[in-house]
């Protein structure tokens, strides 16, 4: 497995655009394994921490949930007094904005009708999620609930991913 | 904790805003514990009871659905014809109505599209609930459902409200 | 218990009008029970078959059921090529004419938005669905599911409750 | 459909034996509808009472849950301090209780295995619950959950049961 | 497709044991399509009919369900006061005898422990199921739920199956 | 059973017709056992390979889903980097392809308001799912999540049928 | 509502013991509410990470959540290659020792049979979970998951517990 | 992130026991990144045909399903005849296997009770499930179901497992 492989260029709506020359001619050219990114711990709670930080200078308390590429919490911080259903929330965004691989702020307009993708259970269409997303590479997500709008919910997911941003970029 | 710290002023849509001076400089400056009101059972059985007589004499049979804070039961009571539909409605709506501080009826114009927060199991967006939350204090949330319309089922939620409001003001 | 109570006149969404003098006083003054009246396996039988002739006439194969003031299949009948999806669909239309006590093609105009009452799972708005009512009675609900059509579906499930309305209004 | 139909001799294990003369010939011979007894709200709230003040005589604080044949909630009273979990396991024990005609008291060594009918989610067997069954009517169950003790709760149950038993007997 | 493809000898715990004739050489040599057998919404109400009256005739009340091949139900046919619980109950006896072209009641002692397969909420091990199962074509289940004892459920699937059997076997 | 019988004209909504002829007169008169076709295992994988490979040509890595009649999992095979989602949905493209024996491309209009039938979670109405459907006989259905745009979703899924349509044509 | 109130002595098994005198006479006589403590998410957070740091001691990787007397998480942190599994069954054990106000170590030999209260999907009864109780108030519960052993889980929650408990107590 | 911090020595029960090195002192110093390895889609597929061809040479037909880290299905085969419920016991293994990093035979006589960690839903304990783990790296599981015995699903995970290892070792 190439490093070279797995930064493809991610465009949108679940999908994951690969160079034809790496895997047009058959499955059996395909190499054995690649490498998923996953942040490590302190990672994911430096980025919960600063959307926690955020939130408290913007006067609100929320809930941050920060998933790896599998969907699985890596973090999760509720604020004392945030609502309980900012829990829940707060995932669905984080998982929405990394399948999707763009800020859930983005995808408000991007489907019709009341029975399209977005239908799933896992699945929500409000800001305040964010990919986690690395030189083509997709890590995890995060989301956040609980502010009076999704505006300020955004900002504070921003806020979280600017804590380690620079570091994930030299690495 | 200081009896001060959740008279806090809880604005809209999940959100609870802390004042800046308690919260901002870190994490570690949080006093360890907070206090959750929740109301007695006898309080809460008030609260059905009025609710249901209220309907009554509308002339309509309901459930009535009180929770506590965590989105528990403490109270349900279903008139004998009311429904079976009307238990998990009444309980959504008293959730709804906790979750965003806000009588169910002043939400109905608040989310766009259809993948919005409230697509979540656990909300309902139609008239009938109302938060139970007195001097800034969330406490719960009184849902009714059964009524021909809406507007009684929230008549009905605030006549409960009402049977228990003037003494929690005084405690 | 009088069986002039449950001689209820019974309106529209979820709701279960009484006679204001029967209820208004207090709690303690409604009698020990009530009777439920429920269809016998024979005539929800003779409902279920009814329905499948019905469209078979219509040249269509479908699923019908039969539920009871519970919520609960007294009767389910697929015809051998009905889609399997027509099972639950039909269980639905039941339940939700039965629960606001109206065919289900008189309520799809009835509610705005996309997170109203009708979005829990046990409901569906689609023609097909009609409650089993006498006399002021709701004693169930009757469901079909697999014509090209809601309006054909509708015909079967109105043409089985004919199959026992009259033996149901001499009793 | 006659009284006497319902005052049929009931069993245990889910079966309800009926008289051989009512049913043997063929489908097509039972009556069109029966009478299920269901508990006003005023008598299920007097079983309701009754169970907490048991329970607060003992010195616990527990859930107690009444339910109607269909299974459905009633009355759900919680005591204030009574652990969230109690209302489920309240349910499940009314629910298995009825279900079985049974206290689940007497179910405890019924069922060998680990894979028997009570893996069923809705069902539990654990002392705490009772049917509500008056001269072969099976009306629904009272489960109570929260005392150190099955046997507690049992007895919080049975004195549920005895607010209302006799007048129900004389009904 | 040839009939005799489907001919197969069916042996337990899941399995569908082929000649290795038929298989043995590579994906590729599959023929590109089978037949399942599925009966007529016919012969499941016979089957159906030939349960309740068979149970009748014991003096109980019971549901009994028929699926087909993919699990789904072709007829639930309900007696009027069955326990509610009796309904899920014989669709999984019906499934698991599906599953393991079984009876229910010869599987009781062939799983150890409390987490093997049978622990998957669609399945159960309590007598009441048999298998249709005619010239090693598989083609659904039968399930009874609603006697006192699992012996007689399973005597009413029998008499089910029996009202058939001949016939499916002329075919 | 005879083949002519299962060469019914399928048209849209869940509905099978049949030919008035064969089953007017009563249920008593249909054959004991219809034939559900299956697609084997190698077949259902010519699908899913053909589907991965047209995607691959397109840039794009997804998820392919073969489903049978029974809306049970032939063939699931995800792309490397295809996210978790496309497994779900890519399943639901199928079963509703498959239930209505339409493209999903077909129906994004079809249906009005938020209630209607395809909000089961089941279903989804999204491009990308289209039936398997070969002379009248609906056999299952094929569903693919990934694309950047559902219309190449559904061009990676008719490449999938097409690699087989033409043997099942002949068969 | 005097503090005094819910100092309550809290007993075993989903049990809270009143004194009788404060609430034997009727429920009318309890006051209006009580408070309900809960951890802030400074607190939550000294448990997680010295739970977390524990355990790298001890050389595993796990999951440690932290509970409110809601159930809800606070506090979520998964070590970076603690398997997913470790997410639910750290919550689940979190809630087992809530509820039972235990650790779940001392449980094991607590519950006979396989369809006790246990069964229900929220409780898991294996060692990793400690309720957090102080002076008689239960606040919350700990659960870890992820080491070899359940010792060793326990031993990471009891260091998570340890970092907060003395502070808790002077408060 | 270095490569070699993954080539951990995973030990049993849900644990992943890291070297005391690597993470002793502080959640700070941990890397930002780990990598996860994933099979690709080909070599997922060549272990899933390997085990459809060594269970058809033992005569059985079975569902194979092969799980990446993440607990998602990368491929599903079923042969054309086996059971349904083939499907989700053969993703349970896969991941039950993974979750353990053990065979799941190995795991028949680990756990005490029938409330112990393995009654969660996603878990089975049954033969049939291994890990796909080289060198240290869990990089997912393998499930089998359908032979009529546990050793031969085992078998033929085996014979999974075996078409790619080798090649695994070497890269």
């Amino acid at each position: 497995m190439k490093a070279r492989l797995i930064a493809i260029a991610v465009v949108n709506v679940l999908s994951v655009v690969v160079s034809e020359s790496a895997f047009a001619d058959s499955i059996a050219e395909q190499p054995l394994t690649v490498n998923i990114k996953r942040l490590s711990l302190d990672a994911a709670m430096r980025i919960g921490k600063a959307a926690i930080d955020k939130c408290r200078k913007e006067g609100v308390q929320i809930t941050v949930t920060v998933i790896d590429r599998g969907g699985h919490e890596q973090v999760v911080l509720r604020d004392v007094l945030a609502m309980d259903l900012s829990i829940p929330i707060s995932k669905k965004k984080a998982y929405t904005a990394m399948s999707f691989n763009s800020p859930t702020s983005a995808l408000v307009d991007r489907f019709d009708g009341a029975y399209s993708v977005p239908k799933v259970a896992e699945l929500i269409i409000a800001a305040g999620g964010i990919p986690i997303s690395i030189g083509g590479n997709i890590m995890g997500g995060i989301g956040v609930s609980g502010a009076p709008s999704g505006v300020t919910d955004e900002l504070c997911a921003q806020a979280g991913l600017a804590a380690v941003q620079e570091d994930l970029e030299l690495e």
